[in-house]
């Protein structure tokens, strides 16, 4: 006996006509959701009438064509005073959803998307000549000649890896960060090895800065020191909020920063060139004042020592390539641009404030307090121009802090293309309401706030691991496109200067990759040497389970419903109303119903036997429901009835097990406790039990009756 | 169109033969259910057939009669490693479970009832007197002249109450303690407040003897001293584990420390009396010596707090009328017995050592340390006997700490008689693996672990709470037996001389409670004044929910299964194998399946469109199962499916609706993570829906093929 069905007048009215239709059997269930009064209309055809409903103010749905709805905003809202308000409070916070097909009209112009892209690389002038100088002045000041021929070979540098990245724009216009390039051309390994160097440097970029940046605010305020972490952490969650609101807001809100920044940074700049030269007459280079004496002699060692460390000034180079989809269209073309700008502003800070270190700080010994840009600008804007300096000083520290930004544009874009890939779980491609990567936002905030909190807010131990991760993500995907381009040698016109330049690119920052490693090795860069075979292996054992689960994913059940005969096991405690409707609901599933009573009590187990029997009087005539009472001697309810579950079950395998269980449903959380927890370990054990179906039943205090049903036997 | 059924050699072979007949519709399921070979035997009737199973040796059921099994021992093992290590190191601890059938072999004798029953009552022997002593030197020294006369009212109020416990133990057999006297005779509220004083009172014992047994520990090995809190949790754990291992076990270990000490005590007394009357000629009163100044006048008011400090004596003279059900048969004469034999030792130990105190403490000033039961032991014990001292000392250690043995006994068995009223929720009132109310004992141990926490180990100031709840409970139940013999005037002879005996013991205590609680109202009695509202207050709701839930306890379901007209919404992803397992399966359930779909990739979206549509070329005639897809353009997966389960629902509440969840079992948990979990958010949110049905069909990796399963379409 199968459940019978009513006629039901929102069936879909057209009848088959022999041959299936294409399309015509997606269902049409429009009608049957929306709420609201209805309004009759005939159709055209005999028996095609339609019943239309006249939509209330908040329609849940609205339909797109036959077979498919779109839900309304009006969906996204909760039930339950608590939840509303978890809510509202979201909406407050992050604003309000942006639909899917408004992704274009959330992307970024040139001016925003390099200010949330470049923070992070210009950021770096900020320091990076000070770390050559203070590298150098091992060897005596008379060494800290040697900055303007180091900075020039960074600066050529630059050069390589801009024009190299000029060429992956157009050719990856999907986003050509080194995880896709290298993954394309050159396999999965090394792809792999690129997005763990460049996800460790995004974390680290952004603990280092939002403790640079909250270290200088205390530097201004001392009384502050003990609240460090609950600064950094705070600073982490406010950019943490930006960033969920989405790109477009948080490219609004990181622009002023880093245009501030690079506006002082070049009026620094000319006035200090400006006064040195044009007005002091003062030669190009500087004569150091022998202050500091050498404690090593100037070897090729320090030398080298001393490039590894200025490289940090390309950090965050390889961001626009990675971010091209954040750009408005054209992209490549917008993105190519913006990478030439950024490159020519890097460039011109960089050496800029090399020629001014060369010129200001000739006697002074760096030893990074105060800071080298401190004292220049301190220098610089003397006299009239004194007002400018704590202006300077403001804008270094926004720059500072807010080139985290960088890291949280890309980090979520490439755990979300990891994710595509199954190398991370599904829940980094999802996009937030915002259309941001929500997922990959939190993670990269927590694994920052972890850091930070680990290392109570002192972080520059870590800096030393930068460089490292970067060069090799630089070599990994120069060398991709090498390889990209000896492919595409039959295709491509010009293949072969693009060639060179990449390779160019690939050798020399494979070069700097090596000569970084072993000058910081010790200082911390073995730990992104560890670090990286390990995510390496994670991703692997990710997609590797992802693949499995792709390849066997089955139940243990036939694939035609006539094929599926049910069995049906209903534990129960007594015989009352519930247990009899849960009994009938168990029943219209199947011919094979047993109610399963676990005997802990006698005296009940008698009485349920003697309502039983009352109770069959009620249907004479149906054969399909029995009583089974378990006697369990040790007291235990569970166990024996999952060893009855499990006897079942093996002998019979050619029937599906359904275990039905009625579940309480309180109205406040704190009256769970007052009910046997059975019915939720018995859920719990069954979950690891293949091929039995578990049917929550859920049963509610104070529900409605159900209109027509029978009176209760007693 | 339902489930078809195969022809099943296990089913009953009997046919229904028109009218029913008693009892045949009980399930035998026996057959069924037991793995191994088969053996046919024939009935002797025609049709009868028995397919009989040789049993293997671990069978899981033997069967007691039709429609009854009973479960062996090798149920109770669980499957999986870590579930089978936990059920070993469980048996390890506690011991085998003991069947149900063996609860009266798992009786105490008297002997070793009186041990775990009288132990709390005898303990305090050991500070009774020194109490009354530290009372009265407030008036000076001359006023301990006192102690006597108060130690003797004191007595006279033990024997009061040991009459009055007499006459309750036969009227009411299953365990008189004062909840169920005052309950049954005064009504449901002072019951409730009876309960709740012992209760507060059992597990201020607990914590305040775990406490006195570290600190004495403590005090001999000073080192251990950081070490309070882990001394006091282990203790408490020890003894938990103890009483986890059955009444009888618990009885056999406890009984040692009591017998120890009241044969201590004994010959403490014995020596010392000989020692001061029969050698050294003293007076039955030794004359106190005046080294303390009065601080205050000798008043009533000092008496009185004296008094009250002194009945400490009496707690835990009621355990053993709560007790009765621990004792073998005939119960309550036994029960009489023992509760006659403590009366006894206790108020002959008591009037010992107050003799004692009067004899050898009148020249030291009773400041608790060292205790007057130690200075009274080092001069009784002197000479040739001094070897004793130190084995008295430690008996009084062990008496003190394992008096918590009583609060054990009774605290689960209260809790039990609560949990069959529906005043605490039902689990209390379960027997554990070895009889004991396990979570009774548990509850008592958190919650003395609690305390001994919170407090630091440190629970002298919980011992003024203590007495209050005694008297009021002593009170309520000898109250309560005044009504039951008026009650009973008309059929019990002597009812008269009973009700004067329980009135004076009712008055005395009312009396005695009154100036305890005002005595010691400002020293914490207030919190027991507070607590006790409190806890009736719960024990109330709790009832009041119990009984909403029998009132109301009900499906949105129709009783017949033809009333059933089922609905079932089942949301997928894509349409693979197991979705249309998972299909075939609703669809065996009812003509009404609706797969949804919800849309946040609209390129996944058409690509089930189209499979689903290649799909329906193979199972051209059914209409029953129908695709609708839902475009979401906020990404949200939940709420455009409760949004449209909930239109559904409320636009047909003719119908039964369920909704099919497919949901991933993986192998390891740290690989639930990487599956969305789509399925569980949605559980949880239908959870909170009246009226829908929730099936879960478990996924798992590497399941086995089901036999006769269709090629998938593709």
């Amino acid at each position: 006996m199968g459940p019978l069905h009513e006629s039901d007048n929102n069936m879909p009215a057209q009848q088959p006509s022999g041959q299936p239709q294409s399309g015509s059997k997606i269902a049409d269930d429009f009608d049957v959701i929306l709420p609201g009064p209805m309004e009759v209309r005939r159709g055209s055809r005999l028996g095609d009438t339609r019943v239309r409903m006249v939509l209330p103010a908040k329609q849940p749905f609205h339909r797109l064509r036959e077979g498919t709805l779109e839900a309304t905003e009006s969906v996204e809202v909760p039930e339950g005073r608590l939840q509303q308000a978890g809510y509202w409070l979201k909406r407050a916070l992050i604003g309000v959803p942006i639909a899917t097909a408004r992704a274009d009209q959330e992307r970024l112009t040139k001016f925003k998307a390099l200010a949330v892209l470049s923070s992070d690389a210009i950021s770096s002038v900020a320091f990076a000549t000070e770390a050559i100088l203070i590298n150098l002045v091992a060897a005596g000041t008379a060494a800290l000649a040697w900055t303007l021929p180091i900075s020039l070979v960074i600066l050529a540098l630059l050069v390589v890896v801009t024009l190299s990245y000029r060429q992956t724009i157009p050719a990856y216009p999907n986003g050509g960060g080194s995880y896709i390039v290298a993954r394309e051309n050159l396999g999965t390994l090394p792809g792999l090895v690129a997005a763990a160097a460049l996800m460790i440097d995004y974390v680290l970029n952004v603990a280092v800065c939002v403790a640079a940046g909250v270290h200088n605010v205390i530097s201004l305020f001392p009384s502050l020191q003990p609240y460090v972490i609950a600064m950094d952490l705070a600073l982490v969650l406010i950019m943490t909020v930006l960033n969920l609101r989405g790109i477009r807001e948080s490219g609004t809100i990181f622009a002023l920063p880093t245009y501030f920044f690079i506006v002082s940074a070049f009026l620094l700049i000319g006035v200090g060139l400006t006064r040195a030269y044009v007005f002091n007459h003062q030669p190009l280079i500087g004569h150091f004042v022998p202050t500091v004496q050498a404690i090593e002699p100037l070897t090729i060692f320090i030398l080298l020592r001393s490039f590894a460390t200025g490289c940090s000034a390309m950090t965050g180079v390889e961001a626009i390539s990675n971010g091209i989809p954040i750009f408005r269209k054209p992209e490549t073309r917008n993105a190519s641009i913006t990478l030439t700008t950024m490159a020519c502003i890097l460039g011109a800070l960089f050496l800029g404030i090399t020629l001014l270190a060369m010129t200001y700080a000739t006697q002074a010994e760096p030893s990074g307090n105060p800071t080298v840009i401190a004292k220049i600008a301190s220098d610089v804007f003397a006299g009239p121009l004194v007002f400018l300096f704590p202006i300077f000083q403001l804008s270094v520290l926004g720059i500072l802090t807010l080139s985290a930004e960088t890291s949280y544009a890309d980090f979520p874009r490439l755990a979300s293309l990891l994710a595509r890939d199954k190398f991370l779980p599904s829940m980094f491609s999802f996009r937030g309401d915002r259309l941001a990567f929500s997922s990959g936002i939190i993670a990269l905030a927590l694994l920052a706030g972890l850091l930070l909190v680990v290392f109570k807010g002192d972080t520059n131990a870590l800096i030393n691991l930068f460089a490292v991760g970067v060069f090799i993500a630089f070599t990994l995907s120069q060398s991709g496109m090498v390889v990209h381009w000896w492919r595409r040698r039959a295709t491509h016109r010009g293949w072969r200067r693009s060639m060179i330049i990449n390779g160019l690119g690939a050798v020399t920052t494979a070069l700097v990759a090596i000569i970084v490693a072993i000058m910081k090795f010790m200082e911390g860069a073995w730990i992104v040497v560890i670090l990286i075979p390990v995510m390496v292996w994670l991703f692997r054992s990710i997609a590797h389970h992802y693949h499995l689960v792709a390849q066997e994913r089955t139940f243990d059940l036939p694939l035609r419903p006539q094929d599926i005969h049910h069995r049906v096991i209903i534990p129960i405690d007594r015989l009352d109303r519930a247990t009899i409707q849960s009994l009938a609901y168990a029943r219209s599933i199947s011919d094979h119903v047993t109610a399963v009573h676990v005997d802990v009590d006698e005296e009940r187990a008698n009485q349920l036997r003697a309502d039983w029997q009352r109770w069959q009087r009620y249907i004479p005539d149906d054969e399909g429901v029995n009583l089974l009472i378990i006697a369990s001697p040790f007291r235990s309810l569970i166990r024996p009835l999952l060893a009855y579950i499990d006897v079942v079950h093996q002998r019979h395998p050619e029937t599906v097990l359904t275990v039905v269980l009625p579940e309480f449903v309180v109205s406040h959380w704190w009256e769970y406790p007052l009910h046997n927890q059975t019915a939720l370990r018995l859920k719990t054990s069954l979950l690891f039990r293949p091929g039995i179906a578990v049917l929550n039943l859920p049963q509610h205090l104070r529900t409605r009756m159900p209109s027509g049903a029978a009176h209760p036997p007693e």
